[in-house]
């Protein structure tokens, strides 16, 4: 705890979930004053056919 | 916000989920009267190795 | 399954929370060809405190 | 209901996962007093690029 | 990792849970082979009439 | 998109959740680059009773 899920769109390389994960992490430390080993983080991939606004698929937005 | 997460059995395709997601938004405005814009769904596709019922894995089953 | 959870602003009633669960399953069944009795929603309430959108409180916008 | 979701490494076998969601199922019932079929099990598979402890991926652990 | 979320129906005592993460704690161990200590699990509380099946609230059930 | 779900121990007040978002928001638009009104987070507040790691209840360590 804390225990954080982040929903991006497929895609993204390692490099910038490593930042994301670093940059999220120290953010949730220094605002609510949680040891950051404490601190984990899953990330799930989303392709554009399975996320949809108002609606309509971001695959049909393209 | 309403965020909506659909988890269905995998094989579906775009024109099953084009159509849920369109409807299950129409259902959601109609009921609680939101913008329809406000209405994001995710779905996620499962595997029957990844659910059971009963304590027993969908994949064993057939 | 399907496995449908849906997250709203707190207050709305039971009025609206029956007929939105009636609705979205009946949509979900007619698009992707699934049992009625296979669908199970949960609804969570989200206090405006709890929720942000651009890196501000829902709370904070009103 | 009850609905669980457990995440874990990606790599466990289909062994695995049935004996997992034999006994969580078991532990679910004889603790809680429900029913055997109303408890429901989805399995995610992560990706050590997707999850991160301490600011940083278990990808770059290894 | 493993994490694990178990959705119930509210009303259940501390006993219960403790019982319950202490059990589905050591199914897990003993099936994936993971450590005692890497198991989280969080509990949610649901209200009947923030769960459905089949279109029909619980609350309604009764 | 991004989703963030944040969940947390109860009892953080309403300052530490603005500076939260706040921060973790500009974290993720840094180091994806994606709009910031596109970044939405929910946070659960958890009761120490619903927590458990290595079998026990964090309610039970206190």
């Amino acid at each position: 705890m804390p225990l954080v899920t982040i929903k991006i769109f497929e895609g993204r390389d390692v490099e910038q979930k490593r930042g994301m994960v670093k940059d999220v992490t120290e953010a949730i430390v220094k605002t609510i004053g949680c040891p950051t080993t404490a601190v984990q983080i899953d990330i799930v991939d989303l392709n554009p056919e399975n996320i949809a606004q108002g609606g309509q698929l971001f695959s049909d937005r393209r």
